[in-house]
């Protein structure tokens, strides 16, 4: 009720709470105040002196800054299910998120999409989902069920979601492409995020005027300069596996504007690194690390992406806009003390004030549950081919999740093509599982880093099948039958035995674990992934993108090799 | 057709326009670019070198501005229908606006501000009207029909408004009156303007949290800056009645991020002060001169407005965006030499390419027409009090809108309070015209500088019923019929002759006539008021304020003299 926020706001009636004496860093004329703010019923309606309030909040030496908000990040990509996640961000002073949840639509359709959000209810952090804009990523992958422009449009009628997640069908919207125009068109009126990886001059002015007007694959200071000046927001992104900040931090420090429109992201965030960094207070000290002023870096996280979502109610500690509050010791040391949203203490010193309640995670979760025959190690055998044919092998980069396309020539054992750990060649399978046809492709991967055994996972974007890396065909299929029982997840599989797994149940992407359990299952993965000789640190990362038929060069699908440059299919073996 | 945008940006169809070799402020990064400027359909499509175009527009040594967006005035009280005034305003590079049409809702309700709108189609300057948020000013004034929440519904929803018009009620806002609260609450999800002179502390939080995020009214730095702190946009005034500018000029002179949340506004422009200063253009160069650098100036009439107004498609030349280009000398010198609205050239050097359709107006705008019978010498007389009672007087302010409350001893002839030139004691009466009921108020004015005759007008604020000043009854009665004939209007009498008329048959507040005749009219106004002995060049201007009823102190309305100060009606005789 407006009425009973003005009354407080008039000292008619008392307020919830009184934040006394703190520093409170003001977003719009990037200034300090002294001064206190009054809070009711989790909305901030007084700022200054004479107010009384039931709860007194001494913030002496204290600074008082607004909730951080991410305006860009994959849920999926932490392996938590919202309320895990919520748990671990929330005492680091996040309180809003700008998930999209394409992973999960690739894996169980609309209804994904939907149990995302209503996952998201009621939690000391506000979720506000992009609907899916490229599923499938490209025809060559295989979703549950594509998403058209008609399930965009219900997505956002029906308030599933509020924006239109990041466009990253560039070639489609500069090409006219009928159906990602629709659905761009499906979106008018909301906020369309893009995605748009070196894409400048007239490319960058098409893919603007059809909608996008953000981006978060910026890698270049000097592309994010162009896409500034034709009138987008960049989003520097900062997560687990890209690392954008310092590149682009010199266009906000050098330019007092440029911090109204840019913000930090996260995009995929990993448990280990929200572990160790933190997540936008990390952020913040990365970003004043590299000389960005203090209040930048703080407008950054808050008040910038709440303008670029049209979230007038938030991104500020200003009469009018809710409560979410963090108190740190300083914007400077960044040091998350306490975190209120919408006026309730839901942090402190790092941990949660009262524990969220665990996800009751159905069985009936789409897409999850019904699970193809998994193919035998006689399925996986590939026949030699007649006369001196060589083959086509994903060449990986060390740490990339790009590769490069290897012609060799294949290691034949009794009439079959094998793998060769001497060589450093290992087999690899997708078998499609999200419409359950159980399709399986086979192709080679060189420089991985197995030496026996095979590693299995369904965490293959963006379509997320079931993929492997082996060495073996009894190992492959032993990791492949373990991933079907467990409905999805990782597994190391050693011959016919399964050395350690990790159940992701939730669309075969999330676990239904609290943080600290999965870092310790991380643990024994590992473990058991050096038993078997590999010294790769990032091979389950790695596998995840072996699959993705958008970055270069070659990609294995449940369809087959699929060559990025050449946008077609590519065969196994070349004459 | 956005596939036809997408083709001329790709290069492969050609643009229609081609801006070549201009100096291009960046208003998302603050600095300048040398870049061409490439147009198709009205959009900008392209920036950068090698567009091919139907037309080429030579651009070297000039500067390539957004076309000016005017975030706050009345068009009424330009004393132009909105066609005459497009005129006008098109050639100083002005090509959006953010009319208040309150005054013809006082007069002619719901029908009016729809008559605005549709008389508001189809010109080089887009017109988005405000929802007048206070109809009538207060319950002492006599409005057409009083607008309540459902009426500001019915326009926002029907698309006759596009946000909510000054919110002039702040004490009915922080004193929660139902009705004004009622009309918050209809207007949400909208951009909702205010209008708090002098407000700040708790009074500004409780009314921030009720929904206005803009004002208007700030007269003093201190104030704006508050307003500022605590989230709002400020829209720095310059008007013809009202000028804050070189108060709050230091404000954006001394913080880089000030231009990003204040705007200039116009709120009053008379014919002649248009004539002389221009419109944003030369409020512009006002703001240079105040020390403001020349982007910055720049940003307060383009990319802020467009961003609080939340226009995406227009305030930047940015790709994406309609062509509302204008050509300056420079932005320093900010002569407007060209003008373009969605990429057709619309004015140069001053005039209109093409002339704008003359207005045509129905007589049957509401309530224009029909006419309450006007008082006769007689009905304006006042009896003597009995005994040795003092009167009160309306106390004028040397080109001011404010009043004092004098008291004074009536001068009496023959059983009547009458007029007294010596003693610089006029008299003033108010005809109720809106309803048609007639109802005369009577009271005395002094400060006026009329010796004889009577001046009468039907623009009256905020109600805009029939008001006239005298020194004799014959006079003042020949004024009101003559206005009642003509339908509205500014009048000069003296004795049974009039000796000067202009017609505003637009709501009794707009003439149908072009600039130059109205300025020609006016001319002719003066002339006579002069010949009347008046030497108050303001004294239509003043008058139209005399019965305003929220700035203080002593005003007559057609329910009598009522005093601000203490929020009722006052007599005209005390004890």
């Amino acid at each position: 009720m407006v009425k009973e926020l003005i009354d407080a706001a008039m000292k008619r009636t008392p307020c919830d709470l009184l934040f006394k004496g703190g520093r409170v860093p003001n977003l719009f004329t990037m200034e300090y105040e002294e001064i206190d703010v009054a809070v009711k019923n989790g909305v901030i309606v007084g700022m200054g002196s004479g107010y009384e309030a039931t709860e007194i909040i001494e913030c002496a030496g204290k600074a008082l800054v607004p909730g951080f908000i991410e305006g860009h990040m994959h849920v999926e990509s932490t392996n938590m299910v919202p309320r895990n996640l919520a748990a671990v961000l929330s005492p680091l002073g996040t309180t809003t998120v700008m998930p999209d949840p394409h992973e999960i639509a690739n894996t169980c359709g609309m209804e994904g999409v939907r149990f995302m959000e209503r996952e998201s209810r009621d939690l000391p952090i506000d979720f506000y989902y992009g609907a899916p804009s490229c599923v499938p990523a490209t025809s060559y992958e295989t979703p549950r069920e594509p998403l058209d422009a008609k399930d965009i449009k219900t997505l956002l009628d029906e308030g599933t979601c509020a924006h239109l997640g990041e466009m990253m069908n560039f070639p489609g919207v500069i090409n006219c492409d009928e159906n990602t125009l629709a659905k761009l068109e499906a979106s008018k009126g909301k906020v369309i995020t893009g995605h748009a990886p070196g894409v400048i001059g007239e490319e960058l002015s098409a893919y603007i005027i059809a909608g996008p007007s953000s981006d978060h694959e910026c890698f270049m200071a000097e592309g994010a300069l162009e896409k500034l000046r034709r009138g987008m927001y960049v989003m520097i992104r900062q997560g687990f596996t890209a690392r954008n900040l310092s590149t682009l931090a010199p266009l906000v420090k050098d330019n007092p504007y440029v911090c109204t429109r840019c913000m930090a992201v996260s995009d995929d965030l990993a448990p280990e690194f929200i572990a160790e960094r933190g997540h936008l207070n990390g952020c913040m000290k990365e970003l004043m690390a590299e000389g960005i002023r203090p209040l930048a870096a703080l407008r950054m996280v808050t008040l910038t992406p709440a303008e670029y979502f049209g979230l007038g109610d938030r991104g500020a500690i200003a009469p009018g806009r809710i409560a979410d509050i963090v108190m740190l010791d300083s914007v400077e040391e960044c040091n998350v003390l306490k975190v209120w949203k919408r006026g309730k203490l839901v942090a402190e010193n790092g941990s949660l004030v009262e524990p969220i309640t665990p996800p009751v995670i159905s069985k009936k979760l789409p897409g999850v549950g019904v699970m193809p025959k998994m193919p035998s190690p006689d399925d996986l055998k590939v026949k030699a081919p007649a006369g001196d044919a060589m083959m086509n092998v994903i060449g990986t980069v060390s740490e990339q999740v790009l590769t490069r396309t290897l012609t060799m020539e294949p290691t034949v054992s009794e009439g079959y093509v094998v793998a060769d750990a001497a060589r450093g060649i290992a087999k690899m399978a997708v078998v499609e599982k999200n419409q359950g046809t159980g399709r399986t492709a086979i192709g080679f991967i060189k420089g991985f880093g197995l030496v026996k055994g095979a590693i299995a996972s369904s965490v293959a974007h963006d379509a997320h099948n079931f993929s492997c890396v082996g060495m073996d065909d009894v190992s492959m299929s032993t990791a492949f039958a373990a991933l079907a029982k467990i409905g999805g997840g990782l597994v190391v599989a050693l011959g016919d035995e399964v050395l350690a797994e990790v159940e992701y149940p939730v669309g075969g992407l999330m676990s239904v674990r609290p943080i600290d359990e999965i870092l310790k299952e991380s643990e024994k993965l590992k473990a058991a992934r050096e038993e078997l000789g590999c010294t790769n640190g990032s091979a389950f990362m790695q596998l995840a993108f072996m699959s993705l038929s958008v970055i270069p060069e070659l990609k294995l699908t449940d369809q087959g090799y699929f060559d990025i440059l050449n946008g077609g299919p590519k065969p196994l073996f070349v004459k």
